[in-house]
């Protein structure tokens, strides 16, 4: 096998411990938490078929290979909950370790276009990076409402926190802002299961 | 909230439940068996990555969404294993109707669209059905060579069987049967992992 496929399937390999990192989400039906590899899977999907609701036009391809890959670095760095202050305050130092060794694993002309889209992600400007952003968040919120919201009642999050993440939603799309995200932040805000 | 957003939303939820269709392929590190949900992303980035190996010019975006949505139809038909005789028989019709429920829960646009992608990959004649085949044949290929062939030895798989499916890789890239596929069965064979 020449170097170039031997990196590229060595790393091919090294992202298979992405099934192992569990999120604080739990899957539909009361189900087990949720791993990094299948939330991005979901995340993918849901952009393609809701790209119409993009505030700005998107390049849809890019969008979903940046939801693919984004949580690659959680293999090293692990997953840092939303709500959790103490873990973010050394989220990026531990993700950007992660990134160098996990990306240098491929040939250096696609970790620089992985670790590029990587940083696209991070920071939180260009229409993908937002689009993508919306997913990140509408999805675990679509799974915690048709588990009657048991992530935030568990954990007792309260709706400042709750529209302090996903209040950014709305930079990705406002539709799906006001007709998903909001409707169903105030559903569980009335019915206590998030708190006040 | 409107009626298509309602869909596409009913539709994305539905699909969380791919996440319980387990695979008899084994996690790398001698893990757990794999789900359908994690497979998908797993193929999805390796086409990405591997796409300079198709035989044929691609659409790598059709071809990534093809390997996300392939085996959705699993969630009502179950995982059939490669090498079981007995499932494969009734897979057709199985799938049909669960494809049918399924892809019926979007707006009729998307339904059409995704099941015309689905129908593609089945058919196996497009450069991207065969691109996307190939990756459903060398990711799970990778996974058992890193744990030692476990998968094949245990089932008492043997090289007819492995070669019957894996020959298939080489219509989506040679270079990847020759140089991948091919050197892994072959050392599995000799090891007596894959019986003769």
């Amino acid at each position: 096998m020449d170097e170039r496929l031997k990196r590229q399937m060595d790393f091919a390999l090294e992202i298979d411990k992405e099934k192992n990192i569990f999120r604080q989400t739990h899957l539909s039906g009361d189900g087990r938490n949720e791993n990094d590899a299948e939330h991005a899977w979901h995340m993918a999907i849901m952009a393609y078929l809701l790209r119409e609701y993009s505030n700005e036009e998107i390049d849809i391809g890019k969008v979903m290979l940046m939801c693919l890959i984004h949580d690659i670095v959680e293999i090293d760095a692990g997953d840092t909950y939303a709500y959790d202050e103490e873990n973010l305050k050394t989220q990026k130092s531990r993700e950007d370790a992660a990134k160098k060794r996990i990306f240098s694993i491929l040939p250096d002309d696609q970790r620089d276009e992985l670790m590029a889209l990587f940083d696209e992600f991070e920071e939180f400007e260009t229409p993908e990076s937002k689009f993508a952003h919306a997913m990140d968040n509408v999805q675990p919120l679509m799974l915690n409402n048709s588990n009657g919201g048991k992530d935030w009642k568990v954990r007792g999050i309260n709706s400042t926190q709750v529209y302090g993440r996903q209040s950014k939603t709305t930079l990705g799309s406002k539709k799906l802002f006001d007709e998903v995200v909001d409707v169903i932040l105030k559903d569980h805000i009335k019915k206590g299961n998030i708190k006040e």
